[in-house]
């Protein structure tokens, strides 16, 4: 490590883990931290306790700090502009941060971190143009475009849970004031949702069992069950890989991708979600653009984010990652 | 025009224009052709009749030939992809011109040159981040991603007309095996469609009078009636501007852009088209990502294209462009 090593920090709206990383993305420290105030100054203060264990846990040279959170951030000013997860508005969290440590920081969004990670060392390595889906309880984004992250005007692109797949479509979740938003359709929530029907309509059935039994119907279960070979949860989970597929048309046609890296919790289900959107975009997707795409899971589960941030603090300092 | 000139060329399904350009982006001679034949031989004899002919209005040096064509082009071998006008597919025409003139040439996708003719010297000027759509019989689109014209992986992205809009909507026309794409939806032609269904079911409204009257009910015919204050017309664009304000919504989600530029000879309609399109995206666009964006009419018309190709050589050559 005689290039030094930077700290990747992934702040979540639960938790927060950070890392001592090396110029081979390698992971010599994490320090965990739960996120239990939204409070600007509660999430400063946890945020410089988890960098300076984690720059306490090494004795190189700590040549920056990368920070991903769930948030709208204009990479180029490091302000928050807008978040769904934490009170941070109009924080400059950025520079007071870089204050606070006497470190250089770089700061984006947590799925940019993600879709950075993916394609330096995962599952987008080598692409020029690639896409990242994050399936959690909504869907987040990223895009590698001529191999450069897209930030887009004010640092709020890649919003790919928010394409419209169907205009008359169910009423988007959270802030979004639109309908028939892909996140909207598809999502870890949308899963469970689905599940809950299902028990509800079948109550002799699996689901229906464990919703008798007191369980709650998660996405989480409902791919539980679809990996056991239960039918009803399987075909929640075909229907909701064709509507992923949905979206995906839209960004084969749009951006000529090599690859779409699907990544988050619901991730979980595998093939059970990827098949069926891989067949849809086989079948509605222009020719020319889909040929050769591939659909893949993520190489990194929760320590994309942390990784992704790694890598900006890496390449703020000038340093070649590999 | 001391740094020499470029020739621009922009070839469309119909017709072919030829211009001679300086560095200050100034014609100083035009060539037309129409296009007569689709077969490869014919297409290139016509092509390096008209170069030759822009080749010989100037006793400035030529330092190369910049193309812009109705096809999916590879950008870095110049060779087409696919075209829905042209039998060209898999002619490697920029190698062919470039032995054929013994000039530099370069090739790309005829709205991709009308998005670079926008964004040097037109509506988008000044922006990183810019989107066009061009309104013709279908939709046509380039994108400004962080300040570079964006290609995908063969040069086939930017299919802005082939984004989902309603996932069970009509079939696309052409070669799209898709159904509900922004293109089955507006249009020139779809302006046509709606036209010449109130024409039949109000044969004493404008629209009925023009095809008792033998006229054929065209989008240029809707667009001339709508001017003149007809409201069936007028409620025929006020529909597809809401339609062409969905895809809008999604694009300004996925880019976060400055400025999207609208095009092609259906934007003679002008505000009746774009106003009720500004309308749905302020009304279902992400608060943070449509801040700021405007949507703006194309500042070239028939020139884009050929303006566009003559960037694109001035760029191949190293001049800089102003």
């Amino acid at each position: 490590m005689a290039a030094g090593c930077v700290i990747g920090v992934d702040l979540g709206g639960t938790k927060l883990l950070a890392g001592t990383v090396d110029s081979g993305l390698q992971v010599h420290h994490r320090a965990r931290r739960l996120v239990e105030s939204q409070k600007p100054a509660a999430v400063v203060e946890l945020l410089v306790g988890a960098v300076e264990e984690a720059r306490e846990s090494t004795l190189d040279e700590v040549l920056g700090v990368g920070l991903g959170i769930p948030a709208l951030v204009d990479p180029a000013t490091g302000v928050v502009l807008d978040s769904n997860h934490l009170l941070l508005r109009d924080v400059p969290i950025r520079d007071v941060m870089a204050e606070r440590l006497g470190l250089p920081v770089v700061v984006d969004n947590d799925a940019n971190a993600a879709m950075l990670a993916e394609w330096r060392i995962g599952a987008a390595r080598g692409t020029s143009d690639a896409i990242m889906l994050t399936l959690g309880t909504g869907i987040g984004g990223g895009l590698i475009v001529g191999g450069r992250l897209v930030h887009g005007r004010r640092g709020a692109a890649a919003e790919l849970g928010h394409m419209i797949v169907v205009a008359d479509g169910p009423p988007c979740p959270g802030r979004c004031p639109n309908h028939g938003c892909l996140e909207s359709l598809v999502s870890g929530h949308a899963i469970g949702r689905e599940g809950a029907l299902v028990a509800a309509a079948d109550p002799q059935g699996a689901l229906g069992r464990a919703l008798a039994a007191g369980r709650e119907i998660t996405g989480a279960l409902v791919t539980e069950l679809a990996h056991d070979g239960d039918a009803a949860a399987r075909a929640i989970m075909t229907e909701m890989g064709g509507r992923l597929g949905l979206g995906m048309v839209t960004l084969v046609n749009v951006f000529n991708p090599e690859v779409i890296v699907v990544g988050g919790g619901a991730i979980a289900a595998g093939e059970l979600l990827l098949a069926p959107a891989r067949a849809v975009l086989e079948e509605r997707a222009l020719p020319v653009s889909r040929e050769g795409v591939r659909v893949v899971s993520a190489h990194f589960g929760a320590e994309a984010g942390m990784l992704g941030a790694a890598c900006m603090a890496l390449d703020a300092a000038g340093v070649v990652v590999g």
